[in-house]
């Protein structure tokens, strides 16, 4: 059977040339680097190449960290709850600022935040799922501690106009955060141009393995840690070194960066070919404009046809897709950007999300139309929960 | 030339087992495990299976959680910090005990928690680097809030009475932790028997991958997470599951428990073969009686021999060791233990770890014993720091 995996914005394959760099690192050069024997100082060189390209791969300057983490989310935790430490328990401070869209890496952290006291607002979304800067302008004020805007959204791929963001947020002395995992490696992302002061990023998200991050902390400045120890990567995060992970992070963003103009270019045609071809069929919409996408996503609403139903029916055709963030599938709940950009109850439960990778070929997209357009035919004419009946609905479509 | 690597107890090399057991998680079956395709679903049998074998291995409960951390580190944090936002922020409790030998991870998020306003107690340990545990049932108080002591010492081997020490914070109703990295694959740890509510391990330290760990948490008790988000391991640690890893982790412990008579015969022999040597050469001590100790481990003190000198020589002749925790080795501190268990300045710098695994040979401890003993007649020839001048010294020991 043909396996056609358009679900790259929940993980990806690890790049072979990636997997191939951290293998030594397991059974051979197993050291650990803190240790001043040859099998940690061996470590060196390869670590600081992988930093190296981390720091390139982000247009990051000598005065700034990176720090590893194991997650985006931990980048993410680490950010929000150090600020809390630093400026809000403090006194100095007391709120944030996000949005209504952010991961739940973000959200849910917010939310505890907002637990013990610290005020949150997050700014809504139009109907293309963009927040509007203004909003951002009116929501500060000189009790805000810290902005935090993703740089493009799990599941529409819609792009925050970041340097805007960040640029509003300094204008009134207040520090930016972006959640930045579904931008690297995507579309370009340089820390310098954009002024962020902290920007998180997962190696999973573009083809590196899964359990390994980082944080990106303009002029290295102060931020509580979240994991106290060891003192490794200069008292800013402890834990030993997970070296392979961190050598493959560094080779899986130099390829990335390497691949996003094929990005805007392949893979953008065959996301507009795949958005065609679904736009053709009754009934469907995309949100967000295509230009202000990541060039990889499409969050499709089919009318008349139950999200999970249409996974299963692509899955069966070996073809892995979802419908929404990957990290809500326990739930079954219904898909709560779609609620966020102001879709009905009942759309909320038809989205679709298709999120495409270099890896995807063109034969594979064909294919992916041929089965969408079956499984849409065959759910709508079981369609109860939505009683679907569009004019002029030909079977057979 | 001849490579020996006797720092086990700063890390492990991946068991061959385990790192082929997790090859396929790259770059064939990459799904994220939350997916509700085909890439996602293939992987939940191998996660069950690694699951199962962290509860066998520990000897956990069906109604206790094992939550898959990205090191002990983090599992260390998370027990004291959630601690305090359960039970110390709300007012209930104020106090912490631990002990003045514990792993950073403990020990500097202790001090973190005390500029917060947390009262922390930390227990003396004596010459064998042990507490007594009247010491502990004096230090609690109504106020305490946990009592958080290490299974087993990283630097020492000093093993810990965790069962005993359990029960008497049990009679007073306080909840008890223990950082078991250094105890897990080495001696046998059965979480139920011993009666402790949290356990830390990290898979690095019995031949696992660097970058994975677990908290054990007793029959699935409250605590607040440390990383928020995406609601993964049932909203108790949020994150991409690093299924590779908790793979390699699982196969890991699996071996490590089936190699535990092992590790008490073989191990415990070469151990205290090189354990004897060192004593032969005169004035050098080694901390704790040995069937206190966990059968890898040797701490000595070495008059009139810099530990860093010493790691140099064996270093050039091809031997890993340390002069104690990696974690502290970019500081060239003093060993802290040495210090806790009452050393002078001088003696508190000649430290030296050798830790062993499984993987060493009889041929291979012969070779070290040989090279230490050359190293420590050179330079205590040269030795100017200490001026070593022992009665009855001669040369060409």
């Amino acid at each position: 059977m043909k396996k056609v995996y358009l679900d790259n914005n929940a993980t990806t394959m690890v790049d072979p040339e990636a997997y191939e760099a951290m293998q030594p690192f397991f059974c051979e050069k197993y050291g650990n680097p803190n240790s001043l024997h040859d099998y940690g100082s061996q470590i060196s060189p390869y670590l600081r190449k992988a930093m190296d390209q981390l720091y390139d791969g982000l247009g990051a300057g000598d005065m700034d960290d990176i720090v590893i983490t194991s997650c985006a989310t931990e980048s993410n935790n680490w950010v929000l709850k150090g600020i809390y430490f630093d400026k809000i328990v403090t006194g100095e401070k007391n709120h944030i600022i996000t949005t209504s869209v952010e991961h739940p890496a973000v959200g849910h952290t917010c939310s505890f935040l907002e637990r013990l006291g610290v005020k949150v607002t997050r700014l809504d979304v139009n109907s293309d799922g963009l927040i509007n800067p203004d909003d951002l302008k009116n929501a500060i004020d000189d009790k805000t501690a810290l902005v935090s805007i993703m740089w493009a959204n799990n599941e529409t791929g819609a792009i925050f106009p970041i340097k805007e963001l960040a640029g509003i947020a300094h204008e009134r002395g207040v520090l930016f955060h972006t959640d930045a995992v579904q931008a690297v490696g995507k579309i370009k992302v340089n820390v310098i141009d954009a002024g962020v002061d902290f920007l998180s990023f997962s190696a999973h998200k573009f083809h590196g393995p899964k359990g390994v991050g980082g944080l990106y902390i303009k002029n290295s400045q102060k931020l509580t840690p979240l994991l106290h120890g060891g003192e490794h990567m200069g008292g800013r995060r402890s834990g030993t070194l997970n070296v392979p992970y961190i050598v493959a992070m560094g080779k899986a963003l130099d390829i990335a960066n390497k691949f996003l103009t094929f990005e805007d270019s392949h893979v953008r045609r065959l996301r507009d070919k795949l958005e065609d071809a679904l736009l053709e069929i009754p009934d469907v919409t995309v949100v967000g404009k295509r230009e202000h996408r990541t060039p990889n996503t499409i969050l499709a609403s089919i009318k008349g046809v139950e999200g999970e139903a249409m996974l299963w029916d692509l899955n069966k055709a070996g073809i892995a897709a979802s419908t929404g963030s990957a990290c809500a599938s326990e739930t079954l709940e219904s898909n709560p950007i779609m609620e966020a950009i102001g879709a009905s109850d009942d759309l909320a439960h038809t989205a679709l999300r298709l999120s495409l990778s270099r890896f995807n070929t063109e034969e594979e997209i064909d294919y992916a139309i041929e089965e969408i357009k079956k499984a849409v035919v065959r759910l709508r004419s079981i369609s109860s929960s939505f009683a679907y009946a569009p004019k002029g609905y030909k079977s057979g479509l």
